[in-house]
């Protein structure tokens, strides 16, 4: 089986020679060379023309890529007067035929054209590093936000849960895969692989990672582990190097305390629930002992939200206080169970964005702690707050219905009680 | 890593047990279920919704599964008129979130269902295998094409050929995979483990077969090849046990002698083109000293033909002859070859599938051959008659936009002057 | 990873290739060839020299083989006069160059050869070879086996349980092993593949073989497991197609029914012992239902020790009626009993060469049977009785013992009671 | 398969875990468990055993060590007597009998007891790590060179070469492996996998190791190599990072700049000559542009044999010169030449280690080079000098024979016209 897998390499290497020969030697433009993929020319020379195209946008400068990408969202394009005939005698008239011509006219024909290109090997990965130039291009082209929108359609088709593979990281892992844990972590920085080390040698940590199978060496998102006798109520106690490791079999509590998307070329579909559902699972099965399923996680907009409680009557004075770093630890606790209960959008959702990704998966706000994160980025956000979320398989569907219905935020009567806490509106006046 | 892949099947096994119990205390019907899973809870619990609805699915007999495509038909249907006002609007007004309306509003969400069925381990096989039933019941239930439609978008979408992995079928893979080659043979049939032996053991044979990562097991088609030192004339002389094998290194021709579809579920999803490519580039690397690659295939609409020409007055009496089977050789040939060339469906592409297909590739006729399969089945097909079809790699993408451009069949001079030969019209007349 | 072990294959062959023009043009005789390899020459050009020597070994034919062996035999001998000069000299006299000198002396330089002639790939399994055809030609040249205690020696230090891999034989190994399976199988014939199937594709059935990392082709012993729900008295029910397969995880006990030696060149290297104990581990793991372990095994010498019990006052009429079929089943039992038991050889051990391996290995006689195997060969051997020899981890260290020191016997009370029956010595009187 | 590897291991723990239990509960000391290991008992209980023995030894002090290896070196010793009479005996009477025994005599039991050791599942790798020990303690107790003779002699038979697996070493590597490479580069030191980077990553690097199948994680030996334009002249060169990468088939040169062995405990077991061997064939399949295998090495005895010619009258001079470090490159390089082609130790051969080495392996003093090394270490042991050493594999053979039967250096031209030029024996005088 082995040879095979090499021989597909040599292939693939065979092919991509001879394509960048093709690319070299054909006179026409990478839109002609779309149309010919797109026609029947593309479906005998399918993978020659992909490899052509794939090869000719990788040296295209971002003025080409825009034009590219116009012509992806204006030529393209679907005919919305014809789909509006063809769906009216759809209506009327609900034949296979009738189906069939709608069905083929709703499709814009640069899906067609992307699944197309999607034929040599590698060819996965440069469709999701398009999409991360189209990410950025969009911002000052706008219009390009539907072709964005089909990317996305294809993508999260491609990229579907039954697609996706779990991998454990760890020190038997290939370097060339260590180095993109380092660079995409996105949470508590690591520097270099000898830093990754501390995050993936000790007996009492763990990381796992989905990966696609057309993008081996590429991780998708990974969530790091930490094995502890306790909750943990600080990002420093957790990372700590002065820590004793504990032995994996005495852990009681695996505390996700870092989860990071790696590829922007994919940002939009989801995978993080999946991640953290399926390493639960996996756990569960290797350590018997571990009771508990928490996270360790940023509050990153709280002092935003405090800023805008300055001037309230009854919050103003501790928010104040907070940002000024006078307040109690008490206080603080206090007020990150407010915000993370109280402050909502117009949609009524959180406005923490971790908040609503956890809360969204089912979990609950278990804990809130003071002097958590002390690094600048942790004081600056948060004010040095942190929040565990708790995972427990058994409630997380009913959590996450209630609060996509209502969005009700489950949450411990710890977290419940501080949020009920009353709070100095003014100085305590000291006795003389 | 093979740990994890190992823990990954635990895993699988641990989420089905549950599947299958939550499958048994779950009083939702299947498509109560399918609501759930389509909404809200569907994003947090799919794993396990979609477990339980491909277990279930498993257990309806055929009436109840005909229900269920009737859910998925008319209760997942579009909404045509809506699509009609959402397709005028755009029109009118080339929004993003005109677009985006229209996006949503296209598809059925039978679509979306399918997608997040495809969750648990083994759940794109068991999507194929509901294709199985839905192909068959359509027969009877022409209504359901359309959503027969949707499978193969979502199929043709998941099996793209950036998604397919070629692998060498040979005497070190797992029985468990040789197994399916002795199932799925379509065209010379293999009777068990020690026949088919014979096909891939001796060092003058090869196999290559497609998989999907997804499902590994499952070969989904494969193409037999034998090395030769000539361009074979019978398929007896090919598969005889007699022969004294050639070296590999020694062969001068690679004869594809047999192509098989393996996925009844995937029927409409062409891999035959893609493989033939790949298998063509993977013997020149590996078999220098290959210069020819030619199939010997089945002529199997031909005596048919030849019945519908039997009153036709320049062919009838050689056709009555063949099918006497009394003709000579050469006009056995000389009809085959008016056949390939002339006989065609109003659409002006070749009645004969298997010239279809391989012209469609950009193959040529290359030679034709009499007695060259005497099996029953190949002398009722076609009086024993078969063709060469010619793979010649430089002249395939023109061969192909001719014929699907103008329908030109390319052949060889050997063929065209068979094509050409006069007939007889009535007996010979013996002189006495 | 993988590429590399593809590369060392494809050097492998380069240099075998080469190797094999070397020994074309090298106009030494084989003999030379060998002294070559032992002397400096042999340093730098081993692999070579070596891939020369094996290549021209395998063209020779027995006359020549015999001149080879003769050759190691006699030219590659110790000089027992240096040797006991240069003991007197160590008894003397320790240094360690002396030591040294002695060390050197005592092994004969064809162990040297063989270490080296096993360089190129496949160059174990050659040595292996060899010893088949030195093991064959012993008979005939008693002389010889000088040399085969050499191969045993080195043999028994190559292939060391530190170095042998356990691995699952089942439907997902390669059809190549799957082969060798088929050949080697001493107990229970199988005819091919097909039948093959029956042994490794049911759920309760099992098959577990040591490898050697330089003969990964080779299964060097295999044992074939049936899983039961109780301890079976009789081989067709074992091996009956017709029984409902049992659930694995229902499985009270698992029968080794067969074990198999595949390597006639490793002969008198023993396996079996660490094979088992292996296994059993490997069951409890899987499988903790399992309760009992315990073999189904023939009694090779039960008849034979019959025939000589004719005359005997006690046991003839008795062994006259079994051996002339006549016999109850409880005599029959009680005479398997008694021959396993009471039967010795001369140095105390039993007679029975498969009651020495499993005794030998700390099992105990469990349990006896009639009509247990009526296959012609059962019949023949030992009038149709089988017998299971339990392995109970906790007492097999102890049964060892007792029985390598004393000869002692284990087995259950059952046993011990039906080796006590009572015999008949004579027909029994009929009342009229 | 996969899972049976996984099973293994599992087993192994499970074994392990017993073992040490085992290992807790037995009363008996390690020199009773080996004896008991010896006997009987250790044959059915061997891997027990020799888990709780090497389990204690880990756990034994220096002087405990000690202990142990005298009970190996005069408990598990020889009998020279009774050898002297075993050997008299089979001088006179070469029966099978008497060479069995004598065969049996002159092994001393320690290397049994080894071999029985050599059971659990990294039990390879503990023999190994005993001999580091060894090798420590043999230094004050130089008796025990017996033992080290012994276990030479098995470790040699263990590693033979036709046991060992070449494995490339890239970024696609374990991350685990790369950590020994790191840790046992012996030439040109690396700081970390940060460092080891800038040898493996870039596209003209590479390294190759090899690996026995029971030590899997454990390089024995590495060689690193850079893909040149030309033969390079300078270590600095070599390891630029200012260099722009070469793509590895525009190369022309293979540079062997590095060798070095990992395993204190295999020292005196050569594999070097292979590994170069073996690499430069593979490197010849990868690579066919590369035309010149080349080394760039140390000279290490260089400077101390300069100061063993300060009073010289011929060469004392110059040697002086270079000493200080005001020589002028040419006589550095002419000195150099002289050292390597004429400075023998009384059996001849030449006094510096990595001349011996290279040249023993068949190649030839190909150039020299001045301000080749100007580290600390090179400046010290060689003034700054290096030499490449050239292997052609037509001549390799050849050098080898004249080298090893009557030390004859091979050089090129313009080696020997270096050593052969004029020296000046004092300072020039310059004109005033």
């Amino acid at each position: 089986m082995q040879q095979n897998w090499f021989l597909g390499d040599l292939l693939a290497q065979l092919f991509d020679r001879r394509g960048q020969l093709h690319g070299k030697d054909d006179a026409r433009s990478i839109t002609e060379l779309c149309e010919a993929l797109l026609s029947a020319e593309g479906e005998v020379s399918g993978y020659q023309l992909a490899s052509t195209v794939l090869d000719r946008y990788r040296a295209l400068g971002d003025d080409e890529k825009i034009l590219f990408f116009k012509y992806l969202n204006e030529e393209l394009e679907i005919d919305a007067v014809q789909i509006a005939d063809l769906a009216h005698h759809y209506a009327d008239n609900r034949t296979i035929e009738s189906f069939k011509a709608l069905s083929e006219a709703v499709e814009p024909r640069r899906q067609e054209l992307l699944r197309r290109l999607n034929q040599p090997t590698g060819a996965t990965q440069d469709l999701v590093a398009m999409r991360v130039d189209l990410l950025r291009i969009v911002k000052t082209h706008p219009d390009l936000r539907r072709t964005d929108l089909d990317f996305v359609h294809l993508l999260r088709s491609w990229f579907n849960r039954g697609f996706l593979v779990l991998k454990q990281i760890n020190w038997d892992t290939p370097a060339r895969i260590l180095d993109k844990v380092v660079a995409y972590e996105a949470v508590h920085q690591i520097s270099d692989l000898e830093d990754l080390r501390r995050r993936l040698y000790p007996p009492d940590r763990r990381c796992f990672a989905f990966f696609h199978p057309s993008m081996p060496d590429q991780p998708l998102i990974f969530v790091e582990v930490a094995l502890t006798a306790t909750v943990p109520g600080s990002i420093d106690d957790v990372l700590s190097e002065q820590r004793d490791p504990l032995e994996a079999s005495q852990a009681q509590v695996a505390v996700f305390y870092s989860i990071s998307n790696c590829q922007k070329g994919l940002a939009g579909i989801s995978f993080g629930n999946f991640l953290i559902k399926q390493v639960v699972t996996e756990l569960a099965l290797e350590l018997p002992s571990i009771q508990t399923y928490v996270t360790l996680s940023p509050i990153p907009g709280f002092n935003t939200w405090l800023e805008s409680q300055r001037e309230d009557d009854a919050l103003g004075y501790v928010s104040k206080t907070i940002l000024a770093g006078t307040a109690p630890s008490e206080d603080l606790r206090a007020m990150t169970a407010r915000y993370l209960l109280n402050a909502k959008r117009k949609d009524g959702l959180p406005i923490d964005p971790v908040a609503r990704f956890h809360l969204g998966n089912g979990a609950e706000v278990h804990d809130l702690h003071a002097s958590a994160d002390t690094s600048r980025n942790g004081l600056a956000q948060s004010s040095g707050a942190m929040v565990n979320y708790l995972y427990e398989l058994k409630s997380t569907e009913q959590n996450h219905e209630e609060f996509a219905m209502h969005g009700t935020i489950a949450a411990s009567r710890t977290v419940h009680s501080l949020a009920g806490a009353t709070l100095l509106t003014k100085p305590k006046e000291t006795t003389a």
